[in-house]
């Protein structure tokens, strides 16, 4: 495994997917393998889903960092744990950061891939959104994706600015940096300032 | 994209399972974003789920019409609400159109890549079913396809009325909307009359 | 389909799987048909979420017996079914077979691709857990992977005497039979005595 910028960003986002998902097992009445499964398919989820999608062999099989990394964040988490759980919006923010940097790294594989912009947008969210939604089902809760505050759209405006980035040839470091930025920056913005879009209401009586 | 009649079906089929996608979505606290993904996935689940089956690039990332489809769906929403939405039957009327359209799609695709003829009519009800299934997962709903009245049983038979009339070498237009009706047919019969198979009951006190 | 001894494993964790997926739906309301189908993706869920990763057609495609074989469970657990049900640890038991012969169908069918141990190992264990996590998904449930007792770990103890066995050269035939039966064995000692990882605590309240 080559340690450039996409390489350390991969490794950063597992960390706090893992993280993310070892955070939301506890208090469930999971063992710590069951966690570790939990952190592991938060973290691999979106990247193995946009692999299957690019029909190429998912990016865990080739490289066993990735499993290390969960296997750390499990570790981080039975250490240090009082630190990182009372630290109150932990969830929220690893959740942010894995999301802005999953994107990132999505769309510049599906780039290399040479695929289309829009598609490469969509890879992007799918490789940040997807391991949270697997996360969230085996939890058996609505995923997150669909409940909370600007979420997936984020992922969209992180693709737009990076393309925007692309477009005028700055420094692919630079635009995976802009871009990964912007999407954890409208995450928070949109937590803190309570921002969304307009609710769906239902016209008449659910008679489902 | 060739406009033929399996692409208008496919379009139509998008659009049905989306609008069942996005009406369900409503009154449960999604924004328009979340219920644009509800909406996607509904109408492209079964699909890529056939094309990841198949080992072929999942049909979306060629052709942007199936998002653009989707976007119609909720424009459509958000305007004619009250009517789509007071439309007593509507969930069960778009859904049961989709699965029919989607069912045939996904026999005529398979059968082009040569499968023998029970795997195209499984691959006609993933197709036209797997959709509705990851929606109501996502929902955090026991799938209607486990649930309610002949449901996937309406694409096997659809399925088998496709082949009954490709056997008797009837022209391929005529034989998808035969096997498309058929499958939407027997869901509205089933539903108006109660038809259902046996209920599985438990021989004892569930212990799980 | 060649009458080997992988194989017969192979329709007997099937059989044992179906089994265990069609009495999970006594009992909520599905009819024959929706039985059957969760019977069928609790057999073939595992099995097939490997084949695309590792990007092979899925292994029912290309032969009838996995469908056939989910349908003479339906038939035996109709017939059988007080029998079948009143045995009090048949969902356990079956589980756990199933369990065991999948793990070893999976690591087995990895290593003729030529994977490195550790991926054979994670492969075994997919094939043998996530057809009882769709399963328990579909039914709405938080998977029982996560809430039992030893369970995935289990897959990788069996994993890891495999290929103690593979590295003294014995007969495949009896590395696969030891494999299953340690993953057998482990699950039915763990619950039998109560054995579990330590469970995860969450160190504060969860804000979620």
């Amino acid at each position: 495994m080559e340690l450039n910028f996409i390489t350390i960003l991969d490794l950063l986002g597992t960390f706090a997917f893992a993280i993310s998902g070892i955070r939301m097992s506890s208090g469930k009445q999971m063992d710590w393998f069951g966690a570790y499964i939990m952190g592991l398919v938060t973290a691999i989820g979106g990247g193995t889903t946009r692999d299957l999608l690019l029909g190429v062999t998912p990016f865990w099989m080739e490289d066993g960092s990735y499993f290390l990394t969960t296997g750390a964040a499990l570790l981080a988490t039975l250490i240090f744990k009082n630190r990182i759980f009372r630290w109150g919006n932990a969830l929220f923010i690893f959740d942010s950061v894995g999301l802005g940097l999953f994107t990132v790294v999505g769309i510049s594989k599906s780039l290399a891939a040479g695929l289309p912009v829009w598609v490469c947008i969509v890879m992007g969210t799918i490789t940040g959104s997807v391991g949270g939604v697997v996360r969230d089902v085996l939890l058996n809760e609505v995923p997150l994706l669909f409940r909370k505050d600007i979420y997936a759209l984020a992922c969209v405006a992180g693709g737009l600015v990076y393309f925007v980035c692309y477009h005028f040839n700055m420094p692919p470091s630079f635009q995976e940096l802009i871009a990964a930025l912007t999407v954890i920056v409208i995450r928070i913005i949109a937590l803190k300032f309570h921002i969304h879009l307009p609710i769906l209401k239902s016209g008449a009586e659910d008679t489902t």
